[in-house]
């Protein structure tokens, strides 16, 4: 149950906490946009992998499977890629590129300064531009901000993975609007 | 050094990141806007107070004398207000309210399921409403963004607390408009 009071049947996850919030609902919005779906040399499946990465790392079931499903939207798969994020993706066909910014993102994760000169280094040797160690290291610390907001209000989410694959669907078009789940 | 090339002569901590980068610019600095200077019943100065003793936490040198700064600037006070945060404020008269959300905040800033059930009853017990709950853990999630954002891509700051007593004012008066120092 939320530590706070929403109203009944509430949407899960950061949704129903983006409705009781509008104010701050604005700019975490924009922000997610920008980050995930903005113009870039990384792909929109790139991003949500780095972003449901750290969020299984930090834990948190609802941001994880729903980002890793939004990747499963981009890339036209099916929800075992969830699983696979949350083993690392050893038998994906990543570009080392990819591998060296998700090792950039995890150190991010273990705190700001755990972040190396070798590992951006390593990054920048496989083929990462300065843009792109930036932006992983702010969508990163960005699923540090949501995955605490989404957990630390204990917000509810669904247990199955395959229940997500339609939030998946709707992030992969856009984060300004609000989600409000289909009759199960 | 930044683990990145910014401008020569660029601002420090997240200023110069702002700048560098002004498509993630614009929502971070309106989620901090609003959630450390928009319309709420904590006082701006109870927010920065929060802000800087998350960053304390994290670690984050810039992040924490800069809000600390700004929470002596919202009060009058001079800079051994920055020392009294990073001691937990043990001499300072804090209502019990704001005392019981630097409670949940440290748990947040912990992690998300961190935060108990017990944390937020007695924040309700020291007159604390769920919006001030709900501020609270995402002040302080955000935050772990923030400090992430600013140590994970090494940017540089000034050792002397007292060299933030500028910015402190600045960031008082608003988180919109870019932050160049004044000559030293």
């Amino acid at each position: 149950m939320p530590h706070i009071t929403l109203p009944p049947g509430h949407s899960p996850g950061i949704s129903g906490l983006l409705m009781y919030r509008p104010e701050t609902a604005g700019p975490l919005r924009e922000l997610v946009q920008v980050l995930l779906l903005g113009p870039s040399s990384l792909t929109p499946a790139e991003r949500e992998i780095i972003a449901a990465s750290v969020s299984w790392w930090n834990g948190c079931h609802f941001c994880h499977t729903s980002h890793a499903a939004a990747a499963c939207a981009h890339l036209g798969r099916g929800p075992e890629l969830i699983d696979a994020i949350k083993a690392g993706l050893p038998d994906e066909p990543l570009s080392p590129k990819l591998r060296a910014l998700l090792h950039i993102a995890q150190l991010t994760q273990q705190g700001g300064r755990q972040v190396t000169e070798g590992a951006v280094a390593a990054a920048r040797a496989a083929g990462a531009t300065d843009i792109e160690v930036h932006d992983t290291v702010l969508i990163a610390a960005a699923f540090c901000m949501f995955n605490r907001y989404v957990d630390g209000l204990n917000t509810w989410a669904w247990p199955e993975k395959e229940r997500f694959m339609e939030i998946g669907r709707k992030m992969a078009k856009g984060y300004m609007e609000p989600y409000v789940p289909s009759a199960p």
